[in-house]
Protein backbone atom coordinates (compact mmCIF):
# COMPACT_ATOMS: atom_id res chain seq x y z
CA UNK A 1 0.00 0.00 0.00
CA UNK A 2 1.41 3.68 -0.69
CA UNK A 3 2.53 5.56 1.92
CA UNK A 4 0.09 8.24 2.97
CA UNK A 5 0.38 11.84 1.23
CA UNK A 6 0.99 14.96 3.91
CA UNK A 7 -0.52 18.25 4.01
CA UNK A 8 2.11 20.97 4.56
CA UNK A 9 0.89 24.24 5.94
CA UNK A 10 2.86 26.92 4.34
CA UNK A 11 2.91 30.68 5.14
CA UNK A 12 2.46 33.18 2.83
CA UNK A 13 3.90 36.84 2.84
CA UNK A 14 2.37 39.41 4.96
CA UNK A 15 2.49 41.87 2.04
CA UNK A 16 4.53 42.67 -0.96
CA UNK A 17 7.88 42.84 1.02
CA UNK A 18 11.74 40.43 0.43
CA UNK A 19 11.03 36.69 0.13
CA UNK A 20 14.04 36.04 1.98
CA UNK A 21 13.05 37.61 5.45
CA UNK A 22 10.36 36.00 5.51
CA UNK A 23 10.62 32.05 3.96
CA UNK A 24 13.01 29.52 4.70
CA UNK A 25 14.76 27.17 1.78
CA UNK A 26 12.83 24.65 2.49
CA UNK A 27 9.60 26.73 1.48
CA UNK A 28 11.05 27.07 -2.20
CA UNK A 29 11.53 22.82 -2.00
CA UNK A 30 8.30 22.00 -0.68
CA UNK A 31 6.71 24.44 -3.36
CA UNK A 32 8.51 22.99 -6.15
CA UNK A 33 7.13 19.57 -5.74
CA UNK A 34 3.28 20.29 -4.43
CA UNK A 35 0.64 20.42 -7.31
CA UNK A 36 -2.24 20.29 -5.00
CA UNK A 37 -3.59 23.45 -2.76
CA UNK A 38 -6.24 24.33 -1.02
CA UNK A 39 -6.19 28.21 -0.81
CA UNK A 40 -8.37 31.03 1.30
CA UNK A 41 -8.00 32.58 -2.24
CA UNK A 42 -6.51 31.95 -5.69
CA UNK A 43 -4.70 34.71 -6.63
CA UNK A 44 -2.35 35.65 -3.39
CA UNK A 45 -1.13 31.52 -3.45
CA UNK A 46 -0.40 32.21 -6.81
CA UNK A 47 1.73 35.11 -6.08
CA UNK A 48 3.75 33.13 -3.34
CA UNK A 49 4.03 30.78 -5.96
CA UNK A 50 5.95 33.26 -8.09
CA UNK A 51 7.77 34.35 -5.74
CA UNK A 52 9.28 31.57 -4.17
CA UNK A 53 9.39 28.67 -6.66
CA UNK A 54 10.88 30.69 -9.14
CA UNK A 55 10.66 27.78 -12.24
CA UNK A 56 7.40 26.40 -11.23
CA UNK A 57 4.82 25.50 -13.88
CA UNK A 58 1.52 26.94 -12.36
CA UNK A 59 -0.85 26.11 -14.89
CA UNK A 60 -0.19 22.41 -14.05
CA UNK A 61 -0.97 23.09 -10.38
CA UNK A 62 -4.40 22.39 -8.72
CA UNK A 63 -5.62 25.01 -6.54
CA UNK A 64 -9.37 24.98 -4.62
CA UNK A 65 -10.49 27.56 -2.93
CA UNK A 66 -11.36 26.39 0.97
CA UNK A 67 -14.61 27.68 0.82
CA UNK A 68 -15.51 24.75 -1.52
CA UNK A 69 -14.40 22.49 0.47
CA UNK A 70 -17.41 21.33 2.64
CA UNK A 71 -17.85 18.15 3.74
CA UNK A 72 -18.98 15.49 1.50
CA UNK A 73 -18.41 18.01 -1.88
CA UNK A 74 -16.76 16.13 -4.76
CA UNK A 75 -13.85 18.78 -4.08
CA UNK A 76 -13.34 16.97 -0.32
CA UNK A 77 -13.21 13.67 -1.50
CA UNK A 78 -10.71 14.47 -4.61
CA UNK A 79 -8.36 15.95 -1.72
CA UNK A 80 -9.27 12.96 0.97
CA UNK A 81 -8.35 10.40 -1.81
CA UNK A 82 -5.32 12.20 -3.33
CA UNK A 83 -3.84 12.20 0.10
CA UNK A 84 -4.63 8.67 0.53
CA UNK A 85 -3.01 7.97 -2.57
CA UNK A 86 0.07 9.44 -1.45
CA UNK A 87 -0.07 13.00 -3.47
CA UNK A 88 1.03 16.06 -0.71
CA UNK A 89 -1.24 18.90 -0.49
CA UNK A 90 -0.16 22.50 0.42
CA UNK A 91 -2.81 24.55 2.68
CA UNK A 92 -1.91 28.56 1.84
CA UNK A 93 -4.02 31.34 3.41
CA UNK A 94 -4.06 34.88 2.13
CA UNK A 95 -0.88 36.29 4.50
CA UNK A 96 0.75 34.55 7.05
CA UNK A 97 0.37 31.36 8.74
CA UNK A 98 -2.43 29.43 7.95
CA UNK A 99 -4.64 28.75 10.72
CA UNK A 100 -3.44 31.63 12.80
CA UNK A 101 -5.98 34.30 12.53
CA UNK A 102 -6.35 33.09 9.15
CA UNK A 103 -8.72 30.10 7.56
CA UNK A 104 -7.60 26.56 7.29
CA UNK A 105 -8.05 24.56 11.05
CA UNK A 106 -11.13 23.07 10.07
CA UNK A 107 -9.54 21.60 7.23
CA UNK A 108 -6.12 20.63 9.31
CA UNK A 109 -8.88 18.98 11.95
CA UNK A 110 -10.81 16.71 9.48
CA UNK A 111 -6.59 15.45 8.29
CA UNK A 112 -6.03 15.15 12.31
CA UNK A 113 -9.43 12.97 12.21
CA UNK A 114 -8.44 10.84 9.04
CA UNK A 115 -4.92 10.03 10.87
CA UNK A 116 -3.04 11.99 8.26
CA UNK A 117 0.15 13.56 9.01
CA UNK A 118 0.35 17.82 9.10
CA UNK A 119 3.17 19.63 8.82
CA UNK A 120 3.33 23.11 9.88
CA UNK A 121 5.96 25.11 8.18
CA UNK A 122 8.06 27.86 9.52
CA UNK A 123 7.01 31.45 8.61
CA UNK A 124 6.01 35.01 9.19
CA UNK A 125 3.66 35.64 11.66
CA UNK A 126 2.64 39.55 12.33
CA UNK A 127 1.47 38.22 16.04
CA UNK A 128 3.94 36.83 16.91
CA UNK A 129 6.72 39.06 15.47
CA UNK A 130 4.93 41.65 17.03
CA UNK A 131 5.21 39.82 20.64
CA UNK A 132 8.95 39.10 20.24
CA UNK A 133 9.43 42.70 18.97
CA UNK A 134 7.24 44.05 22.06
CA UNK A 135 9.17 43.74 24.77
CA UNK A 136 6.21 42.71 26.38
CA UNK A 137 5.76 39.32 28.68
CA UNK A 138 5.91 36.50 26.12
CA UNK A 139 5.44 34.07 28.87
CA UNK A 140 1.86 34.41 29.24
CA UNK A 141 -0.35 35.75 26.52
CA UNK A 142 -3.22 35.85 24.81
CA UNK A 143 -4.47 36.71 21.30
CA UNK A 144 -8.14 38.00 20.68
CA UNK A 145 -8.51 38.27 16.98
CA UNK A 146 -11.16 41.03 16.76
CA UNK A 147 -12.29 42.87 19.07
CA UNK A 148 -16.11 43.72 19.20
CA UNK A 149 -16.67 46.46 16.60
CA UNK A 150 -19.97 47.74 19.04
CA UNK A 151 -18.69 50.75 21.29
CA UNK A 152 -20.03 49.85 24.36
CA UNK A 153 -19.10 45.96 23.68
CA UNK A 154 -15.41 46.84 22.84
CA UNK A 155 -15.00 49.14 26.42
CA UNK A 156 -16.44 45.96 28.16
CA UNK A 157 -13.79 43.82 25.90
CA UNK A 158 -10.88 45.92 26.67
CA UNK A 159 -11.63 46.39 30.70
CA UNK A 160 -11.51 42.84 30.81
CA UNK A 161 -8.13 42.79 29.14
CA UNK A 162 -6.98 45.94 31.50
CA UNK A 163 -7.96 43.69 34.56
CA UNK A 164 -6.03 40.53 33.40
CA UNK A 165 -2.87 42.39 33.09
CA UNK A 166 -3.17 44.10 36.23
CA UNK A 167 -4.14 40.64 38.02
CA UNK A 168 -2.59 38.01 35.65
CA UNK A 169 0.36 40.14 33.62
CA UNK A 170 -0.20 38.49 30.27
CA UNK A 171 0.02 39.90 27.58
CA UNK A 172 -2.60 40.65 25.42
CA UNK A 173 -2.57 40.79 21.36
CA UNK A 174 -5.44 41.88 18.69
CA UNK A 175 -5.78 42.68 15.51
CA UNK A 176 -7.80 44.95 13.24
CA UNK A 177 -8.51 45.68 9.82
CA UNK A 178 -6.61 48.52 8.13
CA UNK A 179 -9.47 50.95 7.86
CA UNK A 180 -10.40 50.80 11.21
CA UNK A 181 -6.93 50.54 13.22
CA UNK A 182 -6.84 54.61 13.34
CA UNK A 183 -10.41 54.72 15.72
CA UNK A 184 -9.25 51.40 17.46
CA UNK A 185 -5.80 53.48 18.61
CA UNK A 186 -7.83 56.59 19.67
CA UNK A 187 -10.31 54.40 21.59
CA UNK A 188 -7.49 53.16 23.25
CA UNK A 189 -5.39 56.14 23.99
CA UNK A 190 -8.84 57.47 25.37
CA UNK A 191 -10.27 54.89 27.69
CA UNK A 192 -6.81 52.94 29.41
CA UNK A 193 -4.85 53.65 32.23
CA UNK A 194 -1.93 55.34 31.14
CA UNK A 195 0.61 53.38 32.69
CA UNK A 196 -0.61 50.40 31.02
CA UNK A 197 2.48 49.90 27.89
CA UNK A 198 0.57 49.39 24.09
CA UNK A 199 2.62 48.45 21.42
CA UNK A 200 1.78 48.65 17.89
CA UNK A 201 3.37 46.43 15.27
CA UNK A 202 2.67 48.07 12.00
CA UNK A 203 3.46 46.46 8.60
CA UNK A 204 5.45 44.11 9.77
CA UNK A 205 8.18 43.00 7.53
CA UNK A 206 7.20 45.58 4.84
CA UNK A 207 9.73 48.05 4.20
CA UNK A 208 7.40 50.73 6.40
CA UNK A 209 7.61 48.60 9.35
CA UNK A 210 7.64 49.73 12.69
CA UNK A 211 7.29 48.25 16.40
CA UNK A 212 6.93 50.32 19.07
CA UNK A 213 6.05 50.08 22.87
CA UNK A 214 5.58 53.13 25.01
CA UNK A 215 3.19 53.38 27.72
CA UNK A 216 -0.27 55.11 27.06
CA UNK A 217 0.31 57.95 28.44
CA UNK A 218 3.65 58.78 26.43
CA UNK A 219 1.12 57.54 23.39
CA UNK A 220 -0.84 60.15 23.72
CA UNK A 221 1.69 62.53 23.87
CA UNK A 222 2.68 61.21 19.81
CA UNK A 223 0.56 58.94 18.87
CA UNK A 224 1.20 57.22 15.11
CA UNK A 225 -0.77 57.66 12.26
CA UNK A 226 -1.99 53.77 11.43
CA UNK A 227 -4.82 54.64 9.19
CA UNK A 228 -5.19 52.07 6.46
CA UNK A 229 -1.92 50.27 8.01
CA UNK A 230 -2.01 46.43 9.22
CA UNK A 231 -1.63 46.69 12.92
CA UNK A 232 -1.27 44.13 15.58
CA UNK A 233 -1.73 45.76 19.21
CA UNK A 234 -0.32 44.37 22.25
CA UNK A 235 -1.87 45.63 25.60
CA UNK A 236 0.86 44.90 28.74
CA UNK A 237 3.06 45.88 31.28
CA UNK B 1 25.70 61.97 14.38
CA UNK B 2 26.14 58.26 13.79
CA UNK B 3 22.47 56.63 13.02
CA UNK B 4 21.39 54.31 15.83
CA UNK B 5 22.28 50.50 15.66
CA UNK B 6 19.21 48.28 15.72
CA UNK B 7 18.63 45.15 18.33
CA UNK B 8 17.99 42.32 15.99
CA UNK B 9 15.82 39.55 17.76
CA UNK B 10 17.44 36.41 16.25
CA UNK B 11 15.79 32.87 16.58
CA UNK B 12 17.32 29.95 17.78
CA UNK B 13 17.37 26.22 16.47
CA UNK B 14 15.02 24.48 18.45
CA UNK B 15 17.19 21.22 18.92
CA UNK B 16 20.35 20.61 16.42
CA UNK B 17 17.53 20.26 13.33
CA UNK B 18 18.83 21.26 10.01
CA UNK B 19 18.63 24.68 9.51
CA UNK B 20 17.37 24.78 5.61
CA UNK B 21 13.61 24.01 7.66
CA UNK B 22 14.04 27.00 10.30
CA UNK B 23 15.54 30.44 8.96
CA UNK B 24 15.38 32.34 5.99
CA UNK B 25 18.41 33.86 4.03
CA UNK B 26 18.03 37.01 6.00
CA UNK B 27 19.20 34.88 9.36
CA UNK B 28 22.81 34.55 7.31
CA UNK B 29 23.08 38.11 6.44
CA UNK B 30 22.31 39.55 9.82
CA UNK B 31 24.14 36.95 11.55
CA UNK B 32 27.62 37.78 8.83
CA UNK B 33 27.59 40.76 10.26
CA UNK B 34 27.09 41.23 14.01
CA UNK B 35 29.98 40.77 16.26
CA UNK B 36 27.83 41.66 19.81
CA UNK B 37 25.64 38.91 20.81
CA UNK B 38 22.88 39.43 24.09
CA UNK B 39 22.59 35.77 24.81
CA UNK B 40 20.68 33.14 27.08
CA UNK B 41 23.68 30.95 26.99
CA UNK B 42 27.12 31.54 25.41
CA UNK B 43 27.03 27.68 23.69
CA UNK B 44 24.15 28.04 21.63
CA UNK B 45 24.45 31.02 20.25
CA UNK B 46 27.88 29.64 19.06
CA UNK B 47 26.37 26.52 17.83
CA UNK B 48 23.92 28.88 15.94
CA UNK B 49 26.23 30.92 14.30
CA UNK B 50 28.48 28.04 13.39
CA UNK B 51 25.61 26.47 11.98
CA UNK B 52 24.34 29.25 9.69
CA UNK B 53 26.92 31.53 9.29
CA UNK B 54 29.59 29.30 8.03
CA UNK B 55 32.25 31.77 7.56
CA UNK B 56 32.09 33.97 10.94
CA UNK B 57 35.04 34.27 12.92
CA UNK B 58 33.36 33.50 15.84
CA UNK B 59 36.56 34.41 18.18
CA UNK B 60 36.08 37.97 17.27
CA UNK B 61 32.31 38.01 18.71
CA UNK B 62 31.59 39.27 22.03
CA UNK B 63 28.76 37.28 23.73
CA UNK B 64 27.45 39.22 27.05
CA UNK B 65 24.93 36.86 28.90
CA UNK B 66 21.90 38.02 29.81
CA UNK B 67 21.94 37.65 33.52
CA UNK B 68 24.99 39.80 33.61
CA UNK B 69 22.68 42.53 32.19
CA UNK B 70 21.37 44.27 35.40
CA UNK B 71 20.71 47.92 35.32
CA UNK B 72 23.77 49.96 35.61
CA UNK B 73 26.24 47.49 35.17
CA UNK B 74 29.02 47.99 32.89
CA UNK B 75 27.66 45.33 30.82
CA UNK B 76 24.27 47.18 30.61
CA UNK B 77 26.42 50.47 29.91
CA UNK B 78 28.31 49.00 27.09
CA UNK B 79 25.16 47.52 24.88
CA UNK B 80 23.69 50.91 25.18
CA UNK B 81 26.80 53.12 24.01
CA UNK B 82 27.77 49.98 21.39
CA UNK B 83 23.82 50.60 20.10
CA UNK B 84 24.10 55.14 20.20
CA UNK B 85 27.12 54.96 18.14
CA UNK B 86 25.53 52.89 15.36
CA UNK B 87 26.35 49.35 16.16
CA UNK B 88 23.80 46.62 15.43
CA UNK B 89 23.61 43.66 18.48
CA UNK B 90 22.24 40.31 18.29
CA UNK B 91 19.91 39.05 21.18
CA UNK B 92 19.58 35.28 20.86
CA UNK B 93 18.27 32.86 23.62
CA UNK B 94 19.01 29.01 23.95
CA UNK B 95 15.93 27.53 21.52
CA UNK B 96 13.42 29.30 19.29
CA UNK B 97 12.40 32.97 19.27
CA UNK B 98 13.61 35.19 22.25
CA UNK B 99 11.25 36.48 24.68
CA UNK B 100 8.53 34.33 23.60
CA UNK B 101 8.93 31.45 26.40
CA UNK B 102 12.29 32.25 26.74
CA UNK B 103 14.54 35.22 28.20
CA UNK B 104 14.97 38.53 26.33
CA UNK B 105 11.81 40.45 26.58
CA UNK B 106 13.39 42.65 29.58
CA UNK B 107 16.11 43.71 27.44
CA UNK B 108 13.80 44.53 24.52
CA UNK B 109 11.77 46.30 27.16
CA UNK B 110 15.08 49.01 27.50
CA UNK B 111 15.53 49.36 24.42
CA UNK B 112 11.82 51.00 23.57
CA UNK B 113 12.19 52.79 26.68
CA UNK B 114 15.66 54.17 24.95
CA UNK B 115 14.02 54.97 21.17
CA UNK B 116 16.42 52.11 20.07
CA UNK B 117 14.78 50.15 16.65
CA UNK B 118 13.78 46.60 17.44
CA UNK B 119 13.57 43.95 14.53
CA UNK B 120 12.19 40.68 15.30
CA UNK B 121 13.08 37.89 12.43
CA UNK B 122 11.22 35.16 11.53
CA UNK B 123 12.17 31.33 13.05
CA UNK B 124 11.06 28.20 14.69
CA UNK B 125 8.87 28.71 17.44
CA UNK B 126 7.38 25.35 18.74
CA UNK B 127 4.23 26.89 19.84
CA UNK B 128 2.92 28.61 16.49
CA UNK B 129 4.09 25.81 14.99
CA UNK B 130 2.04 23.60 17.30
CA UNK B 131 -0.78 25.46 16.87
CA UNK B 132 -0.74 25.56 13.56
CA UNK B 133 -0.63 21.95 12.71
CA UNK B 134 -2.95 21.45 15.79
CA UNK B 135 -6.22 22.15 13.59
CA UNK B 136 -7.49 23.54 16.69
CA UNK B 137 -8.59 27.52 16.68
CA UNK B 138 -6.19 29.53 16.24
CA UNK B 139 -8.34 32.96 15.84
CA UNK B 140 -8.62 33.41 20.13
CA UNK B 141 -5.69 31.31 22.13
CA UNK B 142 -3.77 31.83 25.67
CA UNK B 143 -0.35 30.35 25.97
CA UNK B 144 0.48 29.85 29.98
CA UNK B 145 3.99 28.88 29.96
CA UNK B 146 3.84 26.19 32.78
CA UNK B 147 1.18 25.18 34.82
CA UNK B 148 1.71 25.16 38.39
CA UNK B 149 3.84 21.28 39.29
CA UNK B 150 1.99 21.18 42.64
CA UNK B 151 -1.19 18.58 42.15
CA UNK B 152 -4.31 21.15 43.54
CA UNK B 153 -2.91 24.18 41.62
CA UNK B 154 -2.52 22.28 38.65
CA UNK B 155 -6.00 20.97 38.98
CA UNK B 156 -7.55 24.29 39.29
CA UNK B 157 -5.49 25.65 36.14
CA UNK B 158 -6.89 22.88 33.98
CA UNK B 159 -10.61 23.22 35.31
CA UNK B 160 -10.16 26.97 34.48
CA UNK B 161 -8.74 26.40 30.93
CA UNK B 162 -11.47 24.02 30.79
CA UNK B 163 -14.53 26.28 31.50
CA UNK B 164 -12.98 28.78 29.26
CA UNK B 165 -12.57 26.15 26.38
CA UNK B 166 -16.18 25.58 26.63
CA UNK B 167 -17.29 29.36 27.36
CA UNK B 168 -14.94 30.99 24.98
CA UNK B 169 -13.29 28.86 22.51
CA UNK B 170 -10.45 30.12 22.80
CA UNK B 171 -7.50 27.46 22.61
CA UNK B 172 -5.02 27.21 25.68
CA UNK B 173 -1.13 26.14 25.26
CA UNK B 174 1.57 25.17 27.92
CA UNK B 175 4.66 23.55 27.81
CA UNK B 176 6.33 21.30 30.46
CA UNK B 177 10.07 20.39 30.57
CA UNK B 178 10.77 17.26 29.38
CA UNK B 179 11.49 15.00 32.51
CA UNK B 180 7.31 16.07 33.52
CA UNK B 181 6.00 16.05 30.32
CA UNK B 182 4.54 11.98 30.64
CA UNK B 183 3.50 12.93 33.99
CA UNK B 184 1.61 16.07 32.48
CA UNK B 185 0.02 14.23 29.80
CA UNK B 186 -1.26 11.46 32.48
CA UNK B 187 -2.63 14.20 34.34
CA UNK B 188 -4.66 15.55 31.70
CA UNK B 189 -5.99 12.04 30.43
CA UNK B 190 -7.15 11.38 34.11
CA UNK B 191 -8.53 14.51 35.07
CA UNK B 192 -10.18 16.64 31.81
CA UNK B 193 -13.42 15.99 29.71
CA UNK B 194 -13.47 12.97 27.30
CA UNK B 195 -14.78 15.27 24.74
CA UNK B 196 -12.30 17.99 25.05
CA UNK B 197 -9.27 18.04 21.83
CA UNK B 198 -5.52 17.56 22.90
CA UNK B 199 -3.18 18.25 20.66
CA UNK B 200 0.67 17.63 21.02
CA UNK B 201 3.31 19.21 19.54
CA UNK B 202 6.41 16.59 20.38
CA UNK B 203 9.56 17.35 19.18
CA UNK B 204 8.92 20.19 16.45
CA UNK B 205 11.64 20.66 13.64
CA UNK B 206 13.22 17.53 14.96
CA UNK B 207 13.61 14.35 12.99
CA UNK B 208 10.64 12.40 15.07
CA UNK B 209 8.18 15.27 15.25
CA UNK B 210 5.04 14.56 15.80
CA UNK B 211 1.90 16.88 16.01
CA UNK B 212 -1.28 14.81 16.85
CA UNK B 213 -4.67 15.95 17.90
CA UNK B 214 -7.35 13.38 19.17
CA UNK B 215 -10.20 13.79 21.77
CA UNK B 216 -8.76 12.86 25.38
CA UNK B 217 -11.07 9.97 25.19
CA UNK B 218 -9.13 8.75 21.75
CA UNK B 219 -5.77 9.72 23.59
CA UNK B 220 -6.79 7.42 26.53
CA UNK B 221 -7.43 4.45 23.69
CA UNK B 222 -3.69 5.18 22.17
CA UNK B 223 -1.59 7.23 24.40
CA UNK B 224 1.84 8.71 23.37
CA UNK B 225 5.15 8.12 24.90
CA UNK B 226 6.77 11.80 25.41
CA UNK B 227 8.90 10.95 28.43
CA UNK B 228 12.04 13.40 28.37
CA UNK B 229 10.58 14.80 24.63
CA UNK B 230 9.85 18.88 24.43
CA UNK B 231 6.01 18.70 24.02
CA UNK B 232 4.15 21.80 23.36
CA UNK B 233 0.10 20.84 24.91
CA UNK B 234 -2.98 22.42 23.23
CA UNK B 235 -6.33 22.06 24.67
CA UNK B 236 -9.65 23.33 22.64
CA UNK B 237 -12.47 21.79 20.99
Amino acid sequence: MATKGKLYLIPNRLGLHATDKAFTPYQTEVLDVITLFLVENIKPARQLLRAVSAQKNIDNCHFIEMHELKLGSPEMTMVFQALKSGQDVGLISDAGCPGIADPGAFFVALAHEAGMEVLPMVGPSSILLTLMGSGLNGQQFSFHGYLPKETAQRKTALSAITSDIQRNGYTHLFIETPYRAQHMLDDILNTLSPSLKLCLGVDILMPEQFIITRTIQEWKKHSALVHKRQVVFALGK
